[in-house]
């Protein structure tokens, strides 16, 4: 595994690829990004990874300076897994203050979009920097992040970028909490109530494909439990996997989203529900 | 030379490429534009040029309808010059609503950009993606349209895109006035007056090469004199030719740029002046 740090260099070191997979994330890497990369090597003969924390995705009340840099440690695990990690310095990605963006599409207004006003706009520049740089035939995304996935697919095809977007399940602990680097901001007490976010998502899986339809009466008792054992929620909804709006009953392919922030910490979960699977 | 209508056998024919120079158009081809595409052979071994009316740069009250269409002509012109000619319908390039878009930097909302709201954005967008679609090494665009050619320069760099940006200089006619598409909308009167545009650039220009620094005066006159001829002025201004804002005492190479309507005929030109050449 190859630690490279610039544009130019890591250009040099990729230009006669033409098989590249390519995981980007923010580093302190957990299981869930590791089975991306192994997922990676089915994909590609160089797997690439990238290690970034992305100003420009983190509001000013944000927490970009406290987000967990762990690059040592992120190598390590990566060691046997990829055959190179790209980790630039911010001024490598933006070397001037950066006034060229993505216009995401208007569902990224919407969900944490609402919550985090110019985020997707953000993680849509950064992604498309990354790929423009990386040049990969496929790039794989997790699907926890699953509006991100989502727009991230919207703006390769509405961009027509010549790559191919693969989206990972979500790892769980053992409890059923999504693995995310957010999670070590819990402390014990929150980390233990926590697993109720991915509960609650599959219990309404559960009464959906049982028959439930009254889908407002179902996010709206989700958000009333969710609160009343202390969780400050962003939203809880039933949507289409194809565009993310509110369900249609005339879809087959739902999936329950939600963001909700337990103390300081916010997490996101979903759960798909495939009618006819 | 070879044409091509859809991106899937664009991409086809193109797969083993490695050395593309590409010039995008918008068809109606004049000598500027083949000059550009004559230039291009130096740069690749595969030239490939594209034909495309992009609804997306005109606003609702302008000359999208009306925009000359010549594919025949045009591709009859290219027969010995390009190997590959795009020309996609425009459901190929917008299969669904556009809802991605380049949101490009601030100066697109100045000069041509304070009299067209969302040009520029439509067309760095399309732009964007022809330079996915065709991956070319090195793309070649005229340098009449200074300000697009300033934009476009600013959205590869900052989303680094791995190609070469080439600028062609400016074709003109016998009495000065820049070739373009739309000379065409011109009666014989305003024909004749036409050259008067570049006329008052080149003065300019003469004048700041003499010493003249008083840019407002200099500007001022041009379109008192402009307009009493009766041009409808959208602006004369000397500026950077790195920025493209309001020319900086500090800086030693400007560009006066001009754009003013004749009739219903907008015509753009422009003069670099460089106090080192």
């Amino acid at each position: 595994m190859q630690l490279i740090s610039t544009i130019a260099a890591l250009r040099e070191r990729l230009k006669q690829e033409h098989s590249i997979a390519f995981i980007p994330t923010m580093g302190n890497l957990h299981e869930g990004h590791l089975n991306l990369m192994r997922q990676g090597r089915q994909h590609g003969k160089c797997v690439v990874a990238s290690i970034f924390v992305n100003p420009l995705q983190f509001g000013p009340s944000e927490d970009f300076e406290q987000y967990p840099r762990t690059l040592e440690a992120d190598c390590e695990k990566l060691a046997d897994i990829v055959d190179v990690v790209f980790a630039p310095a911010v001024n490598e990605m933006y070397p001037v203050r950066q006034s060229v963006f993505v216009e995401p599409p208007p569902i990224a207004d919407e969900w944490c979009g609402a919550a985090r006003p110019g985020h997707f706009r953000g993680m849509a520049t950064v992604v498309l920097k990354l790929l423009n740089i990386v040049q990969p035939q496929v790039a794989l995304f997790g699907k926890k992040d699953y509006q991100q996935l989502h727009i991230i697919r919207e703006m390769v095809a509405q961009l027509n970028l010549p790559v191919v977007i693969v989206g990972g399940e979500t790892v769980r602990a053992a409890d059923g909490l999504a693995l995310s680097s957010r999670n070590q901001y819990l402390n014990t007490v929150e980390r233990e109530e926590a697993t109720f976010l991915h509960q609650t998502l599959r219990d309404i899986s559960a009464k959906v494909l049982g028959g439930a339809r009254d889908f407002m009466a179902l996010q709206h008792d989700a958000v009333t439990m969710l609160s009343k054992r202390g969780w400050m929620v962003d939203y809880v909804a039933i949507c289409n996997q194809s565009d993310l709006l509110p369900a249609d009953a005339q879809q087959r392919d739902w999936v329950v989203i939600a963001a909700a922030k337990l103390g300081r910490t916010r997490l996101l979960d979903n759960v798909e529900i495939g009618l006819d699977a």
